[in-house]
């Protein structure tokens, strides 16, 4: 395959920056993200420049409004961009933090002390913006990250891994800890997904297409999440007003990203009263409703919703909505059409909150609160490199933490084994 | 592909009974694994009339005697099946653990709680005890377990399967929480490692033959570790008396294990004093010594090791040893030649030991200890599923905290996102 050892040879660069990367301390992986974050800000007239010529083929081959508005970059974002990376230098560093240490009888000190996974490669699509923020998030975790945006952005990622290199290089950690692949073709992702001696994890960040084909070919590891189908479900002992409150802001606040919810579901006994005043607002800000046979007895305006709806990602002012019998049927439910992103439910009834954190099983289950805080920043994790819906090292929110393993250190004094 | 419907529907029972199984409190697990104990003493003469089929087979079939050993179960055998069986009801159980909570800024508080994994498919050589060990182990973790052992064995699987799932029915949980797989052909495997939708993680235990191919074929994420070459090395610093102890320990109390060393990493200013005594103390038990340059010009008897020897796993009395100039030279060969296993320095100092414990990333690293203490059970983790020397949701020993995930958890009380 062409490329395939120009490929091995980036893959392999990456595994010997990330032995060095390990060993890096807190200081200098700080010092290099205040580095990044200068010459993000030193180079930002080439990076626009060279950004111009890919948002310019973009037009040009007519890509949609949406791809070119997440293309194109100005001094806004690139500040932003460079602010993203020196908040990154607050954030604890977990690599040696030892999560635990206990004595075995024979006198053994057993602990896990966190380190570093070492490579990841990042595919994403055409958002130059996600070059800067994962590879600041992958030094301060001292892995080295390989970068493989989508072929429209491939300048502008350049021109910033080239600010990231040589920021890596005045503090003296490899450069090669942060690599953007330079081949544009489809092909080098293939060929990177199957070097899974040299790489340690792929995160595939974008569509479900993207990231389906990821995983149908990756024989690394690979964190992900398919989509979010987020429910809320508002018990019969809801207090309306939060019900409404935590609804209208699950759905309406922003639509189009994946920890909005996409079906509503009301236990029988609230739906009366509750439903026609959560359609009020609702219907003043133009969700399209699309309710069960019980739904629509209460609101005849609604749409039908078909058995196609359950498991829609909507990503728009569009709502499923159905009426359940009781709790079991709402977490019935969420099992069956879930996709284990997010799930809520609003109750003043103590048993029920806690049924429902333990038993539904997605990977962020909340009470009382908007499935919009679903969400690494939101939660205290600080930045989020992705999130992962599979259950295996991480699920939910991905912070800091969930780019390092632990090993196991045992302290001795000469012990044996029997 | 025959048999692929029969191979679904397993898999699709064991998700639904790892749904039921996740709900299921310690109370009704612990019953379930008294009363498997109970099922495999009860059927034990059933089990062992099975079992004498399958052991006439692989004679007739001329397997050899070390596979014969495993495959056949007596009395005691099982008995040692029942009481492993016990002792799981007394290891924590951890599901529903809350493994730290914290308050935001906004009142919400966040944290983090076990849940099972879902589906374990695990693929082993012709070892009937595994089947009651890991059934035990997935059992208490709230798990649904898929065993294939080795198609030898496949009648005794059977026979200890059927006293297992009567058990968890006796206990009114899932019976279809344990499956043995019931077709001996490959192709079953090949089938089950395509369910990624139905089965969450693979664990295949054996030799690196058969990890390797389930590596290559499945597409779900698999948890293993191809071999153990281990290392100890012996410091300048080290006490001469206890370097003599662990290295002695670790080559010959089991050479045959995975957590054995293989090579013996000794530095230059005490190799003088250290190796005479310690080859006296080997040779005693017939360990062959395979020597670089500087080790045969101290030990003129010991063989030439050749560039094949470093990364070898002997699984036998044999051992590599290597006179290097440093600590950096010492962990060097370990990176180059190691398959993040297990590393142990012995020492006298302090900076030495607390920088091999952090700059060594091997899976367990140990310092003034054996190697051999690389274990589920010595280090206090209960009983072990298997060991894992891939960064990515577990590393090293697995005990039942390796088959749970953590899912976040928030309670509010009317949150919503600005």
């Amino acid at each position: 395959m062409t490329g395939r050892n120009e490929i091995t040879a980036i893959a392999s660069r990456a595994r010997d920056a990330a032995a060095e990367m390990s060993r890096a301390d807190s200081g200098a992986k700080n010092q290099a993200l205040l580095e990044m974050a200068k010459g993000l800000r030193d180079r930002m007239e080439e990076i626009i420049d060279r950004n111009a010529l890919d948002v310019a083929d973009a037009k040009k081959k007519g890509q949609t409004k949406a791809l070119i508005d997440r293309l194109t970059l100005n001094q806004a974002r690139i500040e932003e961009m460079a602010a993203g990376l020196e908040e990154v230098v607050a954030l604890p560093d977990p690599v040696g933090e030892i999560t635990g240490m206990w004595r075995r009888p024979n006198g053994l000190m057993v602990g896990q002390m966190r380190i570093p996974l070492g490579v990841i490669l990042l595919i994403y699509e055409a958002r130059p913006n996600v070059t800067a923020d994962a590879a600041g998030l992958c030094v301060k975790s001292g892995n080295a990250v390989i970068l493989r945006g989508g072929s429209e952005s491939l300048r502008s990622n350049l021109a910033i891994g080239e600010a990231l290199r040589e920021a890596l290089t005045r503090v003296d950690l490899p450069e090669d800890a942060v690599q953007v692949v330079p081949i544009a073709d489809r092909a080098a992702i293939d060929t990177l997904l199957t070097l899974d001696e040299l790489i340690d994890l792929v995160i595939p960040r974008g569509g479900e297409g993207l990231i389906r084909r990821v995983v149908e070919k990756s024989r690394i590891p690979v964190l992900k999440h398919y989509k979010g189908v987020c429910h809320v479900f508002v018990d019969a002992s809801a207090n309306t007003k939060m019900a409404i409150d935590i609804c209208f802001n699950a759905k309406v606040q922003r639509p189009g990203v994946c920890n909005a919810m996409e079906t509503l579901l009301v236990h029988k006994d609230i739906a009366k009263k509750f439903l026609p005043r959560m359609a009020e607002a609702y219907e003043k800000t133009g969700v399209e409703l699309r309710g069960c046979t019980e739904t629509r007895k209460i609101l005849p305006k609604a749409k039908k919703a078909t058995e196609k709806d359950w498991p829609e990602e909507y990503l728009d002012l569009i709502l499923a909505v159905k009426v359940v019998e009781s709790i079991e049927e709402a977490m019935d439910h969420i099992r069956k059409y879930g996709s284990s992103h997010t799930e809520s439910i609003v109750t003043e009834n103590y048993a029920n909150a806690q049924r429902f954190l333990r038993e539904v099983q997605s990977s962020t289950v909340i009470v009382n609160a908007s499935t919009r805080f679903s969400d690494g920043g939101q939660m205290g994790l600080g930045a989020e490199i992705g999130i992962s819906t599979t259950r295996l090292h991480a699920y939910g929110p991905m912070g800091l933490e969930s780019l390092t393993a632990k090993k196991f250190i045992i302290y001795g004094d000469g012990q044996v084994r029997k």
